[in-house]
């Protein structure tokens, strides 16, 4: 540990995760993807004949879409990721749809997760840390997700912001989706480029532990690949993962379960469309109930896990 | 070439790119980095004076800005490359300036590059590729950049755009930053990184390439590692080069020359901090003539170098 951490409570974003995660007796992180398309048609209806254009309509529908889905699995998450993509895809009242989704997490005592993996050169990852990680007029999320492909540089503003702030972030290891392999899985020495940017993470990540042990620098490293996810695991082992692709991706809850220690903890598990689309009326109660089964499968697991 | 082309103008976006530098006889694109300390006093007081919150000031402020520059390089640039991160800092307000910058520069005459280096799985790639390609209510770009870290289904939705509506793309290949090297260096199968990627995207672009020869699928290369520059020029003889570096990051023209064909053609040079912020009194002549001597200086270089 290089140097004080110092936040308005004192506490750094690894402790803070580690924390909760006890307290709530949850490893649940809901992806927030609102998408237009898929959102209940009672709220999407009612959204657009009001607005003055479809844009605004449609940042209406997935505000409104996204304090439902908030307030239904405050109860069971430990964390919320909201994915600013669905928000940009209707540029500014999307943005405004995401501040604000941002606030209603935060209000209901949940952690914030801008997943926007941003990745830029130096002066103008300050501008992306800025907007996500710094009080009004930015988000204030509690982490972000970022790419390291630009390297340092690019990382550096929001390490900044762990170290000075008690933020976190999380760094693109491993990601979820198929052609992951394209790139993540080429050979770089004798290791698949993805434990190389494994290697890299954990060391910016090492002078940022809290009395937890934890980092505030995480990874992501999705639950697609449990061989590989394991391995990271392994070779980062103060580092938090968030691991998305359970549900509607394919992985299960068991495949995911190699991302925890011993003691069953360092890893949030993300659902997104699963718990977001439930089958049948797509009620707040079918939300709710969907995000319950989920935490509870998640405990369960991971208590087998140990 | 796999496919036909459509698009509006039937004309691909490595045509348009090619037919454009000839016409007007210019291989520049400025980049639009409204970072709200460096704007001129006079524009920055009035806008947030007038203003009902910080963000809205400041948003109206780099809106006010950008058109001032859009306006001073016309003459002299054939591309703007708009930097989202200056706008995002500024959320929904922010969004809007940067929607309505994309429009000055589209009305006089301008490509417009989104900046936007974005990556995500394919469902969520394809809410970006919405809202940065696609007609109102998303930007409609002529092109915009994205990080390949995440492989080809993340950049599908973007290719896509290509081959139907004549949209281009210039994948990050070798960033103009220090840190470039901590991943794109990494030795994979005795070749760097940034090589493995030139391939795969060259691969990408090769059913899209228009009656000029060139793909509407680029690659970004900085002018600050020129002899990695020179490398990816003759591994990706169709690629366009969109090439950041010059100016403020500290590469001089004669470095980024290694971005163009033995025609003088195939690359954009793009400053941006050199342009906007010239010494003296940032007034819109100073921009014009940074501007115009930048053109002037390229198209000697590039006549020289042939």
């Amino acid at each position: 540990m290089n140097a004080p951490l110092t936040s308005r409570t004192g506490e750094t974003f690894g402790d803070r995760l580690h924390r909760l995660t006890r307290e709530k007796g949850s490893r649940l992180c809901v992806g927030l993807d609102p998408d237009l398309a898929r959102i209940p048609d009672s709220i999407r209806r009612a959204a657009l004949e009001d607005a003055s254009d479809p844009a605004e309509g449609a940042a209406t529908a997935i505000e409104r879409f996204g304090r439902t889905v908030i307030e239904a699995v405050a109860p069971f998450a430990v964390a919320v990721k909201l994915q600013i993509a669905f928000y940009e895809r209707w540029l500014s009242p999307g943005l405004r749809a995401f501040e604000r989704n941002a606030r209603d997490a935060r209000d209901r005592g949940l952690l914030v997760i801008a997943d926007v993996k941003r990745g830029d050169i130096g002066s103008t990852a300050e501008a992306y840390a800025a907007a996500h990680l710094d009080p009004s007029p930015g988000i204030d999320a509690d982490a972000v997700t970022v790419n390291p492909l630009l390297g340092l540089d690019g990382v550096e503003p929001f390490l900044a912001r762990c170290r000075q702030r008690g933020k976190g972030v999380f760094v693109l290891v491993r990601t979820s989706n198929p052609s992951a392999r394209d790139l993540q899985d080429l050979d770089c020495d004798g290791e698949p480029l993805f434990l190389k940017i494994a290697d890299l993470v954990a060391r910016w990540g090492e002078g940022i532990r809290g009395h937890s042990g934890w980092s505030s620098v995480g990874a992501v490293a999705g639950a697609t690949y449990p061989d590989e996810l394991r391995r990271i695991r392994s070779e980062m082992p103060w580092t938090p993962l968030l691991v998305p692709g359970i549900g509607a991706q394919g992985a299960s809850i068991r495949d995911a379960c190699g991302a925890f220690d011993t003691q069953g903890m360092g890893a949030l598990l993300s659902s997104s469309r699963a718990i977001l689309y439930p089958p049948g009326d797509g009620s707040i109660d079918a939300i709710a109930d969907a995000a319950h089964r989920t935490r509870d499968e998640i405990e369960a697991a991971c208590r087998l896990g140990r």
